[in-house]
């Protein structure tokens, strides 16, 4: 049940089709819902709901915008690591609210600890467990600077309550992925399975996002849920390493969000043997696994961002330090007129490599070999003598398009994913509000 | 003779009218051509020659970029300070072009300086002056990677030099400033005046550029002639201080050229008294008057950026550094999700705040002030009370808007100046080969 990468070759094909999407697996502990507040006008889903009746280790990384989302502000500020709930709203993005904005949030938080608890009194085990509010994550995407509609949302809770799933089939999965999106095509969903040991685990995760930030809708959020047991604070560390080269590693229109979130649970019903360390080999295969589903929603991410009609790989190797190949990889991938020349099929490598050239990365140009596909273009200063723009014609047509940036001065390597800048996307971004 | 920058207010009308163009002067000293050596295949000119029979004080401040052109290479190892000539070509950028390229270029000087020197020895004064390939400037500007056409520039530059014209009216500097155009639809000129001591000084400038780097046409290129008499360590000390508000505040696409330059010569034959002192007060004026020539030019390569129809002043207030306010100047003017909202006639603030909170910088959100036009829309963490978005719409119908953020919490200021992000850019600059 593991990913195949090879499924993103040509990823528009692929992700189109839904038989392609993985079938997500319940988590146990975990119960989810989604329903609409009518936040939209329309009656789709905008609410999601995930419950851990016995509490789930938490840990989570944000975007580095110092412009943050009341909801964000909320996580800062409460600093748990475990939780008893997390609830998502889409349309609103409760930035640049004022204090309404925030007050509008906990009156929320008051009402959901209420309604939990009181559920949980309600449970057949019998066992009342009060959720307090600090207790609960919070995460939110749309429009910045809207007055945050914290009355529909409050009304909404008890059936959004009431409509708790602890048995999440497939669809279920879809529709909670489906009600965190705002201008996405369409829902992002990952599986995953590994061992801990001996026990397996299983890891679903949901995500969103159509451009590092959507047209005013802003951010992307990730959701990812397993049973395993690991303690929160190995939890992070792993979700900051594999977050580098996942939802890091990933760009549409450079913009950065107020509201990113990437968030992972543990409810440990795996009941794997206890970890004491984050360098326990038992966690290894984990934290691969994190890694696969992570770059797989990543990947979504791009697929479906504004406008895309391509899928692009910036693969930059023999790079003096990680860090080089990092701001080369994201200037290429990052450069409109990069990203325009794709977009019309051009295998215009004097783009690349005056991406590269901006930078101020102490490069050799004689050392520089650039490749589109397997076809070496440039070497030694100038076009490579086996161009055929002919044959990179034809492979500009395709819909993913790899571009591998061979520095030659070191071991060190990053790879970036974004996609073309089309017509779309102005489409999209300047006429949205019309 | 000054410029009118209320001319910018709405510039898109004010530029095409050629009537507002400003009506340069002859520079004593200097001597200029333009003719085509046929590098387009359609006769347009593509060669541009300065020549100063009595040599001419230089400083040039070049592209950040660490690759760079067979030409910048050339005008860096050679070190002069005091110049005979300048010899521009444009349609081929001579970069990535090997060591073709570099040899081609020699090529090129050996012949200039010959015909040059041969020059001399026939002009009336029968003073027979040795220009030496040392005493040569070069810049070129266009495609990247492509071979290098020296021979047909070889060839042309007899002719060239025939041409040569000392008394340059009008129509001789558009001829000019047409003759460095790539994707530029327009020549770009400006002509000041000023005094230093008791002698009056004259300025003229040519630009080219229509985006940072224009598709694959690479680069924004300026040169600057005056007959004043400024030593050439002076001169490069103004221009280096006048380019970090001009020049370098300008942005279309956020990508560097190859090939970007910005070059003065002085001739000297104004006759100023002698400059000991780059804080000497009598060069104050003459500060000033690059400056806001500068400036001018700066202003109309942005209203030229690819696909532009609307001319962006973003200007950044309160700041508690420089540094600051010209990184949250330039993360608002390079955001491709700002410049299709402005496209798009959209009074869409959340993205201006998304690009102030993206630069990391230490902002204290609550002091927040963001005006567009006249119209106060951000404060205090929220929309501000007096809000309009019908106003608001009216506003964004002009062709020229002017964003201010005030951050509030310090006295230093930046303004950067940008164009809206289009169709027009993404038809430009993707299908521009073919």
């Amino acid at each position: 049940m593991t990913v195949n990468l090879k499924n993103f070759l040509n990823p528009r094909i692929k992700m189109s089709k839904m038989g392609e999407f993985q079938e997500l697996q319940p988590i146990d502990g975990l119960e989810i819902s989604s329903v609409s507040a009518d936040l939209y006008g329309d009656g789709r889903d905008d609410l999601f709901l995930a419950y851990f009746p016995d509490g789930a280790n938490f840990a989570a990384v944000y975007t580095m915008s110092k412009v943050t989302s009341a909801s964000i502000n909320w996580n800062l500020k409460i600093k748990r690591h475990f939780v008893k709930a997390l609830l998502v709203n889409t349309k609103n993005a409760n930035t640049f609210t004022g204090i309404k904005g925030a007050t509008g949030l906990k009156e929320i938080a008051n009402t959901l600890s209420r309604v939990l608890t009181l559920k949980s009194s309600q449970s057949p085990k019998g066992v009342s467990e009060v959720t307090k509010i600090t207790d609960l994550i919070f995460a939110s995407t749309g429009v910045i600077g809207e007055e945050f509609p914290y009355l529909k949302i409050k009304k909404t809770i008890p059936e959004l309550v009431k409509k708790l799933k602890s048995d999440q089939n497939k669809f279920v999965w879809f529709k909670a992925a489906s009600s965190i999106m705002t201008t996405d095509t369409r829902p992002k969903v990952a599986y995953e399975e590994c061992k801990i040991g001996n026990k397996l685990v299983k890891i679903s995760g949901i995500a969103k996002g159509s451009g590092m930030i959507a047209p005013n809708m802003a951010t992307m959020l990730s959701f990812i849920f397993t049973d395993a047991n690991i303690p929160s604070v190995f939890l992070k560390a792993i979700l900051k390493k594999v977050t580098q080269t996942t939802f890091n590693a990933i760009t549409v229109d450079g913009d950065t969000s107020t509201n990113d979130m990437v968030a992972v649970f543990d409810t440990g019903k795996a009941k794997n043997s206890k970890i004491y360390n984050v360098l326990d080999p038992k966690l290894q295969e984990f934290e691969k696994a994190l890694h696969r589903l992570s770059l797989n929603l990543a990947k979504q991410i791009v697929v479906d961002g504004e406008g895309a009609k391509k899928f692009i790989t910036v693969n930059v190797i023999g790079a003096k330090s990680n860090v080089m190949a990092k701001n080369i990889a994201f200037s290429i991938a990052n450069s409109p007129l990069f990203k325009t020349a794709v977009a019309g099929e051009d295998p215009n490598w004097g783009r690349i490599v005056m991406a590269i050239g901006k930078t101020g990365e102490n490069i050799i140009i004689n050392k520089i070999k650039v490749k589109i596909g397997d076809h070496l273009v440039v070497e030694k200063n100038k076009q490579a003598e086996s161009y055929n723009e002919q044959d990179m014609k034809e492979y500009m047509k395709w819909d993913s398009i790899i571009i591998e940036v061979d520095l030659g001065i070191g071991n060190n390597t990053f790879t970036v994913y974004t996609c073309d800048f089309t017509h779309d996307y102005i489409d999209i971004n300047a006429d949205y509000r019309n």
